[in-house]
């Protein structure tokens, strides 16, 4: 990738002499962003624009060349992308649109630009895009038109549209802060987010990545790059209003739309995420300032109303506000004008003229050991003290600068003073309302608290695997669309994971018989694969007592069973003994078309159907990982024991999470898996699995 | 209020010569603003200053004053209220600081001045506070510096802090939208939010109100004024964090902290509540745009990348889209550029060139019945095709306007011209990401279609009031601090609450006689005021079938009274019938030192204890309030039937609610009270109290 970035030589192609011809921008913005390197022109009906000669084809190029841009109608790139290849080029950007996403037609066009990409060892980005911008060279090929208002700043940017990434820019622009790169990814055809995202890890001149995604190529990819990453990555998916629509038919898929997949794999990996570019742009200010290791803020504003905000904001973000030392306290208040306000944290400084006092205050406190961050509401109007307060702002962005310790700065003042503020202090993050800054804040500290636990750092169980593809292939070879619960209790046993005594039994008396071993009561369910909701016709009997309701049972089910048509070979009706006790929670999971196994953790009834109390993590997950779904549901408190009940065996939880990843990891035929309910016991008596459905995939199936 | 802000003559009083001089900002101001009116300055020192003569007291001044605004130090105050009474100025604004926002011992100053305005019949604003602002008349008295950069808008703005209010200003400036009127309150001590709200609800001048409190005065009245308001009213409740970590003892209690009070009262009576000046600013940009009066949103971009955004915002907003006309599309279509786009609703308008069509587009779709909004991204650099863009943006503004149908336009380029487009069209909202602007519709929907059912639209039962009163009136006698259950329950039949069958007994005997009265099984509950959590120390016995067993629960539950010391002359053992099936909810409420009585309604059990899903209302509730309030709740779907199981008596809950926000309005004496549970049968079977806890006030029970 670096090899776009950092070409020496580049090849505008689609250019032309005429005043509507879009190819001119990418020249303009070579000339406008001072790149360094050679440019050529290419275009058919030749001529001459901005003093370069136009060749009529690259090949006609006398020298050679590291990158070309093209921009030409879609039906002459296969051409031209032949001619890059035969003069050499190794690299290209498609700017020009007209692929997939006008239909399925197009395609053929996509297969043959790959084809010849492969002849000649090439790679290219778009099409469908704005190309790239390199501020550390000026390789700036955008046909969209940009003026050069931006800095060379920290912040790389990967966006899929165009427009999208643009706004950013200039946001970024009006914001002082700049960036380093930028590349619009259009199609991903041949580079998409990943390739891009990897480069941009490892180069020096970004400090943090930010990424607008209407669609993800390889989420688990995306999450290797992500748990590796030294670097804040931030993210917006657009797009995900109609991926929720979706609603798979089945119980645990409808608890995790593709919304709430992308969700749980950003949070797993430590990419943040936002939804609106004023909640990004408080991010990226905090990228822009030292990091903030802990929740210990002071407060300084020369407003009272203000202090009162950042107060409810730091404590909305959870910071603690620590009391100033009482030396400081006396020293501000011997130099306080009217002496009608109170100190403390936070300090009202409203009343205080002595403008060099500021700095030394905000000097004072970021050295102090027991103060992670400052958050400061610097208010005036331009009207009085104009010359003193930019003096201020200046030197406390140098003492948090030269203390490399947090201070987010908020600037109130008329719209005008702040951009002169922001404008003499380009690079430094200036904030206008107190809770923008607590967020920013709030966002550094907790991208540089939160502990990542990678894929590699799940543990693996000794399980008896073979069974396991033993039992799971037979089910193939039927042409199983679902184990049955025979099959799924043996499965769950091969990965060790407890299942509620039981038997299946093939007439009245053999009922009656593994009743008596299993110990009354027992309770009878029928089995039989037609019938989905078992509960629902009458097809689950508890609290059987005696044989002679256990032959009663017997009867009604098998009957119910031929009425579904399902009484064949197989034995149609299961006896498990009662379990007395317990609290009911889910385990499941499924196979995310993207990102893979995933697994679903929750309270069991109507908690995760009535209130969607669940949460869900890429398989496969650490323990501590396991460990933080179990905390992270509301009905959390539940398992810790209310109302005086004992607290649950949260251990035995976390386990059976582990091991139903590991089964999703090793056995790629389960599409969807749940055990509904794990009945949990109090601590030291483990869980067991009630319920148990696993469905296979349409692949595996046959279907 | 009036009086205030159209005063004919004011005087500034605390003008001295001396350069740092604050009342001179004032004097500044009234030119800066060019006030209409006689402005005459007040000073011990006398001189001059602006060319006028500083009159030694407000006394020696030839005319009469309409309005004098005080900033002299605290200790003068007292003198100068009483030479402004003796030369009969009605009305004054006391900037000065120094009040009991610095202690207790300063109470003795307001007082003084309270009772010299009393004396006096005058009204004045403050103390602690920068003075108001008329955009109208140029009346400005703040001694906080401005630029009067402010066109004369719509809105009109009430702040409890200067700096919070200065900076609101500000950002209306920077937004070219300016406002009406503005107060700073300060310490509220003669004028509070209320009387300044009244005044501008009934301003004409006033299009919508924004309040910023620390502190509410009177939430009743602030409640009986927004019921009545025909204008928006915005609020921000700044000083939140502290109240809400007061958590009282009480289990209502601990689930209404005073944050989720205001919540729910600004919630109840229409005041929109927002956390941040962003979302202010939101809201404040679509009550400067035309109503929105449904969900209907048509949506154009010039990028598609923010039109896949402004999909995504419209779907979070609640919006729908709806198809564009066909014609209108091929319109489009004949006159795109490169024909490398599809249209739908988002319109992706990036490859159309022909600017006039976007006009038309416009008019077009404000024009149809089945849209009520547009939502606009118009991208564009500043580069190319500035002017056409410029005139892009008016057309579509004076379209919007002269059609009388809210767009919401985002102009999506550079900081600069950004600030050309909002200088150009001051007083017509622009916004900059599509996120911002489907939060302005819906919040412009949502205000224009919430049905506000006040408190004089509950309806009153009715009930035995005598005998409830009598009962309470013994209680209070007795010096109780809570109602015993036998009490609690006769309270709720008074008020027509169902209470499960219950009985009363003082020996075994009559506890077996009770049984079976009420009928096998029975549930027996200790009575005792120094037991509050019975179930916790085995004082309450359950599912009792037998004569036997009742009397061994009698000796056992007469035995636990005993230990706990309350074995006196009143039964200490309660039996109730076990109702088998039904739902648990809870209905409770308090009275708030503010709001007064509150109503709380949430599922029983662990969903209020853990989940924390309860809402809450102030009394009185209509009935269609309080059908909200079960519609509001996270498990309302439980009420509503789940598994196959049967509705839930929703109507009797609501009319349980009804019936607990009566008794709360009826009878101070009670400081709190919840049934929990209240247990629900299925539709057309009611409800029945199963526990009832009611506190008395501590002034009623002489505590």
């Amino acid at each position: 990738m670096k090899g776009f970035f950092y070409a020496d030589s580049v090849a505008v192609v689609g250019v032309s002499p005429s005043p509507t011809n879009l190819a001119r921008a990418i020249v303009f913005h070579l000339v406008e962003f001072d790149y360094s390197g050679t440019v050529y022109l290419v275009g058919p009906r030749g001529g001459s624009f901005m003093g370069h000669k136009i060749y009529r084809t690259v090949e006609e190029i006398p020298d050679s060349v590291d990158l070309a841009v093209l921009l030409t109608p879609a039906h002459t790139l296969p051409e031209i992308v032949a001619s890059c290849g035969r003069k050499g080029i190794k690299r290209f950007i498609i700017e020009s649109a007209g692929f997939r996403e006008l239909g399925e037609d197009r395609l053929g066009l996509e297969q043959e630009i790959l084809s010849l990409v492969n002849k000649y060892g090439m790679r290219f980005i778009g099409p469908n895009c704005i190309g790239i911008i390199n501020k550390e060279n000026g390789l700036a090929v955008p046909f969209m038109p940009f003026r050069n208002e931006f800095n060379v700043g920290r912040l790389s940017i990967i966006s899929q549209s165009g427009g999208v990434g643009g706004a950013l820019l200039n946001a970024l622009a009006a914001e002082g802060l700049g960036f380093n790169k930028f590349a619009s990814i259009g199609n991903k055809l041949n580079t998409d987010e990943n390739d891009l995202l990897e480069y941009f890890l490892e180069d020096e001149g970004t400090g943090a990545v930010f990424l607008y995604l209407e669609g993800i190529s390889d989420g688990r990819r995306l999450m290797e790059l992500a748990f590796q990453a030294k670097k804040p990555i931030l993210a917006c998916m657009a797009n995900t209003t109609e991926a929720s629509a979706h609603i798979a038919r089945s119980h645990t898929a409808s608890l995790s739309s593709a919304e709430e997949v992308v969700q749980a794999a950003f949070q797993q990996c430590g990419i943040q995420r936002f939804v609106d570019m004023r909640s990004a742009m408080d991010m990226i200010k905090a990228c822009h300032l030292p990091a903030v290791r802990g929740d210990r803020l002071a407060v300084v504003s020369r407003s009272g109303g203000h202090a009162v905000v950042a107060a409810d904001a730091a404590a909305t973000y959870g910071f603690q506000l620590p009391p100033y030392p009482e030396e400081l306290l006396h020293q501000v208040e011997s130099r306080l004008r009217a002496k009608v306000i109170r100190l403390g944290n936070p300090m009202d400084l409203g009343d205080l003229f002595d403008f060099d006092l500021f700095e030394s205050i905000v000097r004072n406190t970021l050295a102090r050991d027991d103060i992670d961050a400052m958050l400061m509401v610097y208010n005036y109007n331009g009207v009085f003290f104009q010359d003193e307060s930019r003096m201020v702002v200046g030197a406390v962005k140098e003492v948090c600068l030269e203390m490399q310790k947090p201070l987010a700065l908020c600037v109130v003042t008329t719209d005008e003073e702040f951009r002169v503020n922001r404008k003499r202090h380009a690079g430094f993050p200036l904030f206008s309302e107190p809770r923008e800054a607590a967020h920013a804040l709030a966002f550094s500290r907790d991208i540089h608290s939160r502990k990542i636990f990678t894929f590699a750092e799940a543990e693996e169980f000794a399980v008896d695997g073979n069974s396991a593809r033993q039992l799971l292939g037979a089910a193939v070879l039927r042409g199983a669309r679902q184990l049955s619960m025979m099959e799924a209790f043996r499965l769950l046993s091969c990965y060790g994971i407890a299942v509620v005594p039981w038997a299946a039994a093939s007439s009245s008396e053999e009922a009656v018989a593994c009743a008596r071993d299993l110990g009354f009561p027992v309770a009878m369910k029928v089995m039989v694969e037609t019938i989905v909701h078992k509960s629902d016709v009458g097809g689950v009997l508890l609290h059987l007592t005696s044989e002679d309701e256990v032959r009663a049972a017997y009867d009604h089910l098998v009957n119910l069973a031929k009425e579904y048509g399902g009484a064949g070979a197989e034995p149609a009706v299961l006896l498990q003994q009662m379990v007395a006790g317990g609290i009911e929670v889910i385990v499941g999971g499924k196979r995310d078309h993207n990102f893979g196994p995933l697994v679903l953790f929750g309270l069991g009834g109507i908690y995760v159907e009535v209130l969607g109390d669940v949460c869900l993590r890429i398989a496969p997950v650490a323990r501590a990982e396991a460990e933080r779904m179990v905390q992270e549901i509301r009905g959390y408190r539940i398992l810790q024991g209310v109302r005086g009940e004992p607290a649950a065996h949260v251990e035995a939880i976390v386990e059976t999470i582990q091991r139903v990843s590991q089964l999703l990891m090793d056995l790629p035929e389960i599409q969807e898996m749940d055990i509904n309910p794990l009945k949990v016991f109090p601590e030291g008596q483990g869980c067991s699995a009630v319920d148990c459905r696993i469905i296979l995939s349409p692949a595996q199936s046959g279907r």
